[in-house]
């Protein structure tokens, strides 16, 4: 069997990695280049396939048995509907339907019975919460999760491809003496760190920072779960790092903590600190599994860990789950 | 009144800032240029004054009122008693004699009384701890601090010249696609962040990270306070800045919040975010006050509020603390 599936926003920097990651992870399907009406008729390329990119207009996606959307909110909110009421079905990597209650939000090695309910519309996670649920939720089934605080240091390609390209121009700029332009970040980030991701609520916390809360509630089906976060922009250009502090309902312990980690899937235990040894973006940029190291009994909290996770921002984060979600939808004969 | 200052670690990346420091803050005083016998006989200059290095033997300290030191736990351990023993005070940026119940540590906006009780030797704090408690002490005094977690991204002048140096190399050689040489850091800290700073203890936290919590302690005279901290370098030249979420005894108000930290000496409210502002490293570095931002009821805790303090590593962080600390103790009456 062979699928149709649409990538709509196939030009940027998650769509060339939908690409990529269909193809080497052998999803059978023919792959439809869709995206905004300014760039259709222009052409994508991977290894010796090459597509013209159409417009993702609603009947464009008729025929589709998947359409992946990595084009923003504004394009999902209009589109994904259009996508399911022709029997596609959506995988949203927008924020737009995550906190809906029709719509499941899936971590596929986390909640992925969450998709049997879904109404054509499937929500991909927030990239900073996918990364750290990937190391807290193997410890919440063991321990019981009650409370977490985060703080995030988060990639340049969170911003896209003209993310990762400011901070190469600006470090270019810096190291030739020559004035840096900041355009795809409100500040400077070559050398510099913004504690901003997304837009400010009235709280004071930004709309990335509650996505944590919200999310990691609906993911792990745990609505009363306390949660704080801080996201700050770091000069690093594709894999998101997250400090972690979590509280638990029972007694933690060290050795059980990484066990459990290490049976999970899609994540690897890289904890030898006497070896100098933990996860870091410039070793987890390109990796499919995500990693968890600084694993130690937290000194706040009386039942507390913290933990390092790290994680590849345009795989785990954004394309790589989507396209789980896909061969989690084949895998339970969802689609075709 | 003009008095007699050894700087010990003249030539280092503090050494050098203390020499500023005392100039522009015009502490009345000669100053002499100490360093170990290896650097002995090098010159170093400031505008239109040059000192030539002296090796820092015992004897050297006779005479002079107050010697800053600067060159390491091992030196500082060496040689400040000797200096007390001479009638010189040891003001000392190691971590070597903090915890020691004999030697106050201290930031002179927090508990400058603790100098009162020297007895020869006075500790000053770790930077990343002396940066965080600009932030939480007047918000301890305010509502009673109980709880704080901190993840630190702290700056290459951490490691001194050369970690600032190899920031800027590896960067260079990055933009140019040239291989990069590690060498004052573990790892690659260009474009990477690197969570491990001091070394490894058997807890799996570093002893940077263990500061945090026993300094703490110590300076707000808060023996049973709860913290947990992370610390992680990141690819910046000189500002540490700390996301915290902290819990308080009594309920907490945002505006009374920012009020207290606003009428704390030594520290800014930054704190625009409908306007993109809130303290950020490259804005922090040179300067002598330390920036609080993102100042928010917190998610976590009933009674918590989440900040983000940023302050110059090389300022506050080490030199500035070290001649507030000398100031201190000519306001006491306590040198001359």
């Amino acid at each position: 069997m062979t699928y149709k599936v649409g990538i709509v926003g196939v030009t940027g920097a998650v769509g060339q990695e939908l690409i990529r990651l269909l193809r080497e992870r052998q999803f059978p399907c023919e792959i439809v280049a869709m995206a905004s009406a300014r760039s259709a008729g222009k052409t994508v390329t991977y290894k010796d396939e090459t597509w013209t990119v159409v417009e993702a207009t609603p009947d464009a996606f008729a025929g589709l048995d998947i359409a992946i959307f990595s084009a923003g909110g504004d394009i999902s909110r209009a589109l994904c509907p259009e996508a399911a009421k022709r029997g596609c079905i959506a995988i949203d990597n927008s924020s737009a339907f995550r906190m809906d209650a029709d719509v499941p939000l899936i971590v596929p090695e986390i909640n992925p019975d969450a998709a049997d309910a879904h109404k054509g519309i499937i929500a991909n996670p927030n990239c900073t919460t996918a990364i750290s649920l990937m190391g807290l939720y193997p410890l919440h089934k063991e321990f019981g999760l009650t409370r977490f605080i985060a703080s995030s240091y988060q990639a340049t390609s969170g911003a896209g491809v003209s993310g990762m390209q400011e901070l190469e121009n600006q470090s270019k700029a810096y190291i030739e003496g020559k004035d840096l332009v900041v355009d795809a970040f409100a500040h400077q980030i070559a050398f510099n760190l913004i504690p901003h991701i997304d837009s400010f609520l009235d709280s004071g916390f930004t709309k990335e920072e509650m996505k944590m809360l919200n999310e990691a509630r609906k993911i792990m089906d745990l609505p009363e779960l306390k949660v704080s976060c801080t996201c700050v922009r770091v000069p690093v250009f594709r894999a998101h790092s997250v400090s972690i502090t979590a509280e638990f309902a029972k007694p933690v312990d060290v050795a059980r903590a990484r066990a459990v980690i290490a049976e999970f899937p899609g994540v690897d235990v890289v904890d030898d600190p006497a070896n100098k040894v933990y996860p870091m973006p410039k070793d987890f940029s390109g990796k499919e599994n995500c990693g968890v190291g600084r694993i130690r009994k937290d000194t706040a909290f009386d039942n507390g860990l913290s933990i390092w996770v790290v994680g590849d921002q345009l795989w785990k984060g954004a394309a790589l789950n989507a396209v789980q979600i896909a061969e989690l939808l084949q895998r339970k004969g969802l689609i075709g």
